[in-house]
């Protein structure tokens, strides 16, 4: 690793909920360990974060941006986007900066806006869980997990590299794409996949159905039913006729289904069912 | 424990796939370990139980089930209700009986047809896993899983806390219910779950998704989509318009999200999330 890809020595990570309490906690487990910098509106998260040996916390990003080498936006989308316009003037002109959020174009759009478009990388890890707030957050949670990658072509060498570099330290796996391709797939695999569970989640809703009463099946289909609003209304924002389209698609798939068994045709079910479990697994 | 209800000494197996070769898994931890009898037509099946100390496997379940103290079958309904008509003349007079299936008043039908009704427990563990056949199961699939369990009014008291006991004794947590409330909750909590899933999977299927570009939250979503069909068309089958009625009312939810992206209207996407979290998370 040469001199100028090594660790970063100060981090400053905005937002402490379950992306970036993971984050924090997976510093303080490094062999050598970065000073880390944490900041976050919820009184609660911050409260998290103080407890994590080397982590100074603050509640106004713009108070430790200015610090560190670099900076990691892990909030919802449109704080990312409004964070930093505000914030890049004070961001060190040697300092990195990547974000965490779902989408990756709307945020190097906004990057280069803030005269960034050198020092910023995009990154998504595709990780996740049940439940928001530093307290949902584990140190593991970026182990072998793929890291999706974006920059804009003005990106110096040394930042994608650097940042690269940062994500396997942490155990991750880093992988290029270009923000285009990776925002039409996270449509597909990541916003359809939470709508669909919106969905029915409202239909055991209305049927009454005691979530308690899921099995391990049902459960795993309703778990991202729970997750932040907030979050997921910033990204769908933006991906929204894609996202319409598929779930219509989704929608057609169903009432297949549905009139298949109302027919009764068992053969035509089983048939898809085979279909599924073929691309489930791969083959 | 009474004499009565003591753990049984014979156990025989009838199925070898996930649920079955969990069942011979756990028995094998047992502080005093049952004789196990397991039969599986498949013979990977029984290469793999054979295997498990204080197992002995035959191809045959009408070889079996004569020597045991408790007969259980843990193959897809169908098989459950063809095979208990033709091995009843077979169980002991004094064997328990029981089935793993999921659905229950056809089981029990079957179990007072073949002349079983005194003697028979339907089984249904709320327990699965990714796979099938024996190598996708686990020792302690059955720890602190919700077991439900139902019996005609004609089983006798001895056989119903047997039952309950043996699953006790595995770690679960049996609970009794009336099998039409059973039927009908599964259809809610686990067919209409399967059935949305394989719709998710068909949809990106015809969408060409790589399913390894899949998040943890894409996983969970179609993890259901490599179940087994033959075990779901035959449940299906008896739950076919409470099904459809319940899928048509997902895809109507679903056309609902479609339209309130198309009109940007997040607002309403933000409150159906919001009530979604809320009910997934018992509030």
């Amino acid at each position: 690793m040469s001199e100028a890809s090594a660790f970063p020595r100060t981090i400053a990570v905005v937002g402490l909920g379950l992306v970036g309490g993971s984050l924090v906690r997976s510093f303080a487990r490094l062999p050598s360990r970065p000073r880390v910098l944490g900041s976050s509106l919820d009184a609660r998260d911050r409260a998290g974060a103080e407890r994590v040996p080397g982590v100074t916390v603050s509640a106004d990003g713009m108070d430790i941006v200015g610090e560190a080498d670099l900076v990691i936006y892990a909030v919802p989308m449109g704080a990312v986007i409004e964070l930093l316009a505000k914030h890049a003037e004070r961001i060190r002109p040697d300092a990195l900066v990547t974000d965490v959020a779902g989408l990756k174009r709307p945020v190097l759009e906004a990057a280069r806006a803030a005269g960034l478009g050198e020092r910023f990388v995009g990154s998504h890890p595709m990780a996740g869980g049940e439940g928001a707030g530093f307290d949902a957050g584990r140190a593991d949670l970026f182990e072998n997990a793929r890291v999706w990658l974006c920059a804009e072509k003005a990106a110096k060498a040394a930042a994608t590299n650097r940042l690269d570099e940062f994500w396997s330290g942490l155990g991750a796996r880093p992988e290029w794409i270009d923000p285009d391709k990776h925002d039409l797939l996270m449509v597909r695999v990541s916003h359809l996949p939470q709508l669909v569970s919106n969905a029915l989640a409202l239909a055991l809703e209305s049927a009454r159905v005691d979530p308690n009463d899921l099995g391990p099946g049902g459960r795993d289909m309703t778990r991202l039913a729970a997750s932040s609003p907030g979050m997921w209304t910033d990204l769908l924002e933006h991906s929204t006729s894609d996202a319409a389209g598929l779930l219509r698609s989704v929608a057609s798939q169903i009432d297949e289904l549905a009139k298949s068994l109302e027919k009764g045709d068992m053969k035509k079910v089983a048939k898809l069912m085979k279909r599924t479990r073929e691309w489930r697994s791969g083959k």
